[in-house]
């Protein structure tokens, strides 16, 4: 059903369709205000009676009455005098930009680093784990809760920290957060707070991390990584009161922090009044042996470990921890407070009843076999494919690192691969501006299967040759 | 079972305990780490020999070597020559401060403002919607989403604000966040970024913003508010190029913002350039009629709108929207991105389904029931106990005001209903420090019952007289 008023613009129509859900008030309501919007009730404007527009329309003069009442007290219209009701306010046309957003060329076969395998995540058990959560989180654990995050699932992560990665950790040491990205935001905040100015990252390393470092306020110092890791002897002669490293497993070459190195780098840390930040990415996928422990369990008072389920369980879920000695920890949950009033408290405990129950651990039993398999595989298939090429790194993790022969255009073989629908990245994208290395090629092999990881090196062998 | 070391300090002990689940492995490795960390084992000790051990603690030779290996990698000892091994390193000795928090005084009825009922929290519709998320969930949306937030999400959001709210909203204009506070923050980043130096806010006003102004590099102004809400005129001596306002249901004291002034505030926001950031805190709430519709339908280019379901749902879901033009949310979208990698998908896609369903409608009409009747039950209370006080302001939301007889001491008033264990909070809280205004109580009644309102109020009748 259509109505065109007379003395109005013929193109406003108000369109009422008793076959919606929508009640009549509100379609009446909406009609005028789009109306308003797009120009076609100017300011100004006199509207019919609501006894006009009642029969008009078919409805009760009470329905139309209310929905003037409603406008003028949106600002939409106004009761001049008690009897008419004119249009009161002309918005500026909303200029609509369609969004620019081009996707990101989808690879048949990608070996994309970081990436765990989504298609593992154990959707049943935390399921179950939220359904524990629910039944069992008091009323008032609905409300906002500690800035620290659950008491419970700290509780569990500190213990876990400690049987897992050899920690020193108690409930009160640990902050809850959103991932490691928010992690490792908050703690350089904390940092800055305290008047650091600038923080060393590992080169090659993180591709996120400088850019962290900066949106804290906060000057990146490159330190390169060489094979035993993060060349500690060269933090001396930098600024930097802080270094973000991944010890148990370098990102992306795979070294492991050689025990010199970790004992030179709390030295370095003692003398400093400096702070390690310890990127715990990985830790749960070594396939060889036993992670080596976390550094934080040396010098608690001087180490910060960030961890996340971004690995072991799924990024979606956004849940992470920061293990801090308290000077740090009170700010840091300060700030995740004054910035988010803390994470959600349902996820959290969800995460611990699946930690507790033992859940988690068969998780991630079950996923070191699926990994190890990936990467004996992803192994085998370079032997074969392209038996010069020699894996570097620990039998760990979702990603190796092959290096490719001197000379090789590390971009060109990305572009090549891509051409073919298989996605590589080159190490260089990993390198900062100013520091060079041999050519190569990190492997993330989390989310390919073992056929994909077979075919995908068989399509691109001739190009790492 | 203990074993003492020859050689050792007497108080060196390690204990292995075959009755536990932890492996003997894991305890003999904690066991070490433990003694080194506390200085019982000192630097450059020697550790008896792998044979040695394993015969004393009567495991395999085997089990030993791994564990000293293991805390070689680790930098607690080395291994000196290929056969002593030695403790390595001595680490600082961890100062563990206890916890210095004390619990706030718990109230036996506690009128606190802007907290729901959290006993009615949906526990069952939330999880029947999380089920829904986790089988629905396509294995890619368990990896890090688009910035913005679950495209499902945001077309819901974006078409319950349309419905509900009457406001200009496609899905590219929500960006997902944690709840108002982060929400607010980011808008606030966003216009720090395009150049503002100066907030306004509303005095008396919601107690946080000044704050979160403050924490984003931004100076607070204050204008007052009086029966008409924020006194629009005062914006243009400011240097303020936004303002945060509650027009719907002003923060504290339950106003509704004009007509008039709603226009007035736009027409500010277009000679100075401003933007408007409208708090859409409690619109869900309003019992006597339609809430008031959200600014944002007026002129979408300059009102960012921030909505959460804190009021609705509960605070530990930490799920809320900006509703944004443009050339901020884009900036907003980045800056999440950037702090956090978003809000947590299967909560994201729980809220959605929730919504689509009809369950979160169905669940705000209930409270809508709940509320009023709490309300009308502290009117009926008030009145019959202390009838010379007038509760001002809309019936909607979670809270009341009253204001006392001239010279009354506020303070006096809140700290004697404590000496009853009833929870008041005065006006005076919500009000910066440079401005003043009669004394008044803010009642929140959305966390008590109508059985504690009636006797709350009975205890502390004589006090507001």
């Amino acid at each position: 059903m259509a109505v065109e008023w007379s003395g109005s613009p013929p193109d406003t129509f108000l369109q009422l369709d008793r076959q919606r859900p929508e009640t009549l008030g509100s379609q009446l309501q909406n009609a005028l205000r789009t109306a308003v919007r797009e120009g076609r009730l100017r300011t100004g404007e006199r509207l019919p009676s609501s006894r006009r527009l009642a029969v008009d329309l078919g409805v009760s003069r009470g329905l139309v009455q209310a929905t003037y009442e409603q406008l003028v007290a949106e600002g939409y219209l106004s009761a001049v005098g008690g009897s008419s009701t004119r249009v009161a306010f002309r918005p500026q046309a909303t200029a609509v930009t369609p969004p620019e957003r081009l996707p990101a060329a989808r690879m048949e076969i990608d070996f994309v680093p970081g990436r765990p395998d989504l298609n593992s995540f154990p959707a049943r058990d935390w399921l179950w784990a939220c359904g524990e959560a629910s039944r069992t989180a008091a009323a008032r654990e609905m409300g906002y809760g500690d800035p620290r995050g659950s008491v419970r699932l700290r509780e569990v992560i500190a213990s876990y920290l400690q049987r897992v990665r050899g920690a020193v950790a108690g409930a009160d040491d640990v902050v809850i957060c959103g991932g490691f990205t928010q992690g490792v935001s908050l703690t350089l905040a904390a940092l800055r707070a305290a008047g650091a100015t600038s923080v060393a990252v590992e080169d090659p390393g993180h591709l996120d991390l400088p850019v962290l470092v900066r949106r804290a306020g906060l000057n990146p110092v490159f330190i390169p990584v060489d094979d035993g890791g993060l060349v500690v002897d060269d933090l001396a002669g930098t600024d930097a009161t802080a270094v973000i490293v991944t010890p148990a497993h370098q990102t992306p070459t795979g070294v492991v922090l050689t025990p010199e190195r970790r004992r030179a780098l709390l030295e370095w840390a003692a003398q400093a009044n400096g702070v390690v930040i310890e990127d715990d990415y990985d830790s749960e996928f070594r396939y060889d042996k036993q992670a080596v422990g976390s550094l934080q369990g040396l010098a608690a008072e001087r180490v910060v470990s960030v961890g996340s389920v971004s690995k072991s369980l799924a990024p979606a879920l956004r849940l992470g921890w920061v293990l801090a000695p308290r000077h740090l920890s009170d700010r840091i949950a300060e700030d995740k407070h004054r910035g988010d009033r803390g994470s959600p408290t349902l996820d959290q405990l969800a995460l611990a009843r699946l930690m507790e129950s033992g859940r988690f651990d068969r998780h991630l039993r079950r996923m070191r076999g699926v990994y190890a398999g990936r990467r004996g595989e992803l192994v085998e298939a370079i032997g074969r494919h392209a038996p010069h090429l020699e894996l570097t790194g620990l039998a760990a993790g979702f990603h190796a690192v092959a290096l490719l022969s001197e000379g090789t255009d590390e971009a060109a073989v990305v572009d090549a691969a891509a051409q073919r629908s298989v996605g590589l990245q080159g190490l260089g994208r990993y390198r900062s501006v100013n520091s060079a290395g041999p050519p190569g090629i990190v492997f993330g092999f989390g989310a390919v299967n073992r056929d994909a990881i077979r075919r995908g090196i068989a399509a691109v062998a001739d190009l790492l040759r």
